[in-house]
């Protein structure tokens, strides 16, 4: 294990997913995005990242936070130039809803178990619909957007500063959950508080019809 | 590169694409349908696989094929008990609509750059919805069932007869195009004949409102 890599990860605990609207209360949404971030958290410490909380109101949680309201990528700029990304010092920004994150698959970022590569001057994760769901920077110039594909952007922004790239293919990293389909995803390969929380809460898979779906009971 | 592990990739022309109905006639669907097919069965020979197509009828392509109109979990397990996979036999089976997948993707499925990892009795990398998009299956007593969650079905068959199990955890893998909403990830992720036909028939992202969809023009 080398040197400890910073991470920040945003979070919003103030609109907890509202694309589950249809499907959890407020209450509820609140309470999964916690376990989500809970299980995001101790994935990134097991890769040997040292989180650090990003976030749009002071949490409580017992981990290193800034707090900063503002949009996403403003709040990641601002926090990206405070601590200054170079070669020999990474800063990784990884999102709080990767409820499929496991310490091996985040430590893919760190570019330890690819064979082959070189340390890249910006490493991504890509997700589904062209999102960003974890990278690590080490080029000084480079700055996030995650307007729109981001992923795209993203690619853009490091050829126009010359910066190298290498994308981490991982389903665990690119399903981020959003909506109610993909609670599936969660219940089939979740390994977490968030599987957990799911399944307290009465979801269950529904493979009736072929198809595979949730259903709540209880 | 080792020996050629041969690849079984299951493949009905006669019903190409039905979830796209909404977005491309049945010829339009042939089409894109053959043309991911031909990226999936160009990776797999760029990952040292030896192609051969399992089609519901003759297809005239210029690679080694074997004609079965049975359904997909049939016709996959017979043409695994004529091959009879065994550790040193290894039997592949892959999608044909996965058309993100590259060389280096489906060269995961060889054990070959995950670090550390043993050979495993079934190696398997799960897709979308508890699908099973690709395995590779050295277990001489492994048989697949391709209804409803497959992947955590094919975890259950193989713990019953003792096989160990990897998962390959590849985002270009686990993205099988199905849907409308699929075909973004082509003209994000992919890099063949699948996205070049749908450039062609006029596709391209819209990412007007921040959400990314697809649109077609001209």
């Amino acid at each position: 294990m080398t040197d400890h890599v910073d991470a920040l990860v945003p979070f919003a605990p103030d609109r907890p997913k509202t694309r589950l609207s249809d499907t959890l209360s407020p209450a509820e949404r609140r309470a999964f995005a916690g376990a989500m971030l809970s299980d995001v958290l101790a994935a990134l410490a097991g890769a040997g990242f040292a989180p650090r909380l990003l976030t749009t109101e002071a949490t409580g949680r017992d981990v290193s936070e800034t707090v900063d309201d503002r949009p996403l990528t403003e709040a990641v700029n601002a926090a990206r130039d405070v601590h200054g990304p170079a070669p020999e010092s990474p800063l990784a920004v990884v999102m709080a809803d990767l409820a499929l994150a496991t310490p091996r698959a985040l430590a893919r970022l760190r570019g330890r178990d690819d064979a082959g590569d070189r340390i890249a001057g910006v490493t991504i994760a890509p997700g589904r619909a062209g999102g960003t769901n974890a990278l690590v920077v080490r080029h000084p110039e480079f700055r996030v957007d995650y307007h729109g594909a981001s992923y795209l952007d993203h690619l853009r922004v490091a050829r126009d500063i010359g910066a190298s790239v290498r994308e981490v293919d991982s389903r665990r990293l690119a399903t981020d959950i959003d909506e109610r389909a993909d609670l599936a995803e969660v219940l089939i390969s979740g390994e977490g508080a968030a599987r957990d929380w799911l399944v307290d809460a009465g979801f269950e898979l529904d493979t009736g019809d072929g198809r595979v779906s949730i259903a709540r009971t209880g």
